[in-house]
Formats: structure tokens, sequence, C-alpha cells
């Protein structure tokens, strides 16, 4: 399969990587979520090459995940803001960020911390059920086709079918 | 920035990146968590290029994201099994898989459906507060860098600093 036919498979987690699974785009996103709106902060803040930059950002806004609009101060320069779709990627930031946290951080420690505004705990988001709100790992869950006729996944032989490991 | 210098920002985002962000990767990752361990299986599921998915397999192993095994059939194949530092992305697989159910599904509706072994809930894990249990979106998470010596990002002027939009 080439990278330009994932979007068309069956599948939400290889639709999701069509959009956002290009190199660069998750940080240009981190940015984003970090109150960042314009060219040169994304640019001076990722290190991204400017026509690269230039390029992912078009992607975004086509996608929907980022809108442009004319900035508000006096110098009226272009903004890139996170729509309701791409607010809705947090969960996939966060998940990101508490992964490096645990295994790639090192001795010094992750470098942001997250506090909840609402009840000002500084905790990273748990994952949960969202029924009996008990925290989840891939073991807890399971995955099935949700149409017959539209199985996610061949079954295979000698394998288990949709449990991690 | 070159992509490999990625791997050395002082961030947890861009440091999971290095390590997943590349095509393929999390596709793979994908076919391990739904029960997946043998080289076959992983191509036919995916459709990769055999050389590519043979890189990324060497690049997940020397990530320690999966492990190589003898299989445990008559035939002793290779097997591809997560580690536990592989299966603590489930967060990112889910998320991922949330948001393209959301966004990206059309008419036909999400091809998965996922069910909590321990209550029997049909339903996608949500992200809470970990303490007051509320579900959380990006706009009631502040990141505050963890070190004034090791500031997360530089001060901008005209922007707001670590909230959303």
């Amino acid at each position: 399969m080439r990278w330009r036919s994932v979007s068309e498979a069956n599948c939400s987690v290889a639709r999701t990587l069509s959009v956002i699974g290009e190199r660069w785009t998750m940080l240009i996103l981190r940015e984003a979520f970090l109150g960042r709106r314009r060219f040169d902060d994304f640019q001076r803040n990722t290190g991204i090459a400017r026509n690269i930059l230039a390029a992912r950002l078009r992607a975004l806004v086509g996608n929907d995940i980022l809108e442009r609009a004319e900035g508000e101060d006096e110098h009226s320069r272009v903004e890139y803001r996170l729509t309701k779709k791409g607010i809705d990627l947090y969960p996939v930031m966060v998940a990101m960020l508490r992964w490096g946290d645990t295994w790639l951080c090192g001795d010094k420690g992750p470098p942001l911390t997250l506090v909840h505004r609402g009840c000002g705990a500084k905790a990273t988001p748990a994952f949960v059920c969202p029924s009996c709100g008990e925290n989840v790992s891939a073991r807890d869950m399971l995955a099935v086709p949700r149409r017959a006729s539209h199985p996610a996944r061949r079954p295979e032989r000698g394998s288990r079918k949709h449990g991690a490991r």
C-alpha cells in the first residue's frame, strides 16, 4: 500500500495517521496547543524549514484542523488557530506527552507539568473506562469489528484475535 | 532543525515522535495491539513494502517497543511481541482511534467497537483528571514548565502563554 492510500483504509487509526502522521505535523500542533498562532512563532519553536512549515500549515488548514485568520493586534498578521476538530486532537497530544514523560525523559524528569484548571491538581489526564471509571490499559480492552459486513481485520490462524500481545 | 534532532529536544512530545513518528510505525503497532505477531501478518494487514516493514520492525525492537522471540507453534517462526514500553503506547493508539471515529468516519460509522473487559461496557476510554475524575479537554488543562532552568518554551509577545487557542 502507498502512504496516500492509507486514508482510504477502513480503520480510524489509519485515517487519523493520513491527516496527522506527516513528520512535523504533531510538533506544529504542539505549538498550537501551547498558544502559538503565528508562522514565525511556529518556525522559531520547532525549527522546521519555512517551506515545509508553510506546506504543513496549508495541509492543516485544508484538513480543517487549523483556521487562518487575520491577527488582532496592530500589525494584523495572519494567525493560525485550532478549530474544534483540531482541539479534539488534545488526547493524542497528551497521550504522547505521557508516554514520553514515562519512557524517554532520563534523569531530568518531564519538562512540562499539566494542571487541571477545574480542581487545580497537577496531574496528567488518566485514561479510564467512561462507564465504570477504572483506569484501563491495552489488556483491559477488547476491540471487536462493528459490523460483520465491514470486518476491521481478517482473522488469522494461530493468533489471539483482538487482545494485546 | 533536522528530524533526527527531534529526539534531543527538551519536550516529551518531540521525543515520542522521534520514536513513533515515522510513517507506518503506528500502523504496525495497531496490528500488534490487535494481536498480530508475525512479519507476514503485519505485511498482509498493512500493505507495507517488505523492506520498509523490516526496517520499521528493527527500529521498534531497537527502541524496546517490540521484542523478537521464537514462535510457539511447530513452525517456530519469529514473532514480534509488544514490550511493557510498547503496551504503554495504547492510549496514543486509542486517542487516534477516537479522533478518527469522530471526525473521519463519514456515514459508515466507526469500524471497531472497544469493550472494557472489566465491566463489559462498549465504550472508548475517556481522558479524565486523575484527581477529581472530570472529563478533560484542551481548554481544561494548563501546561507549565517544570523548572525555570529548563523552560519548555520561550514566552512570546502577544500570545497567551499556555492555553489552547
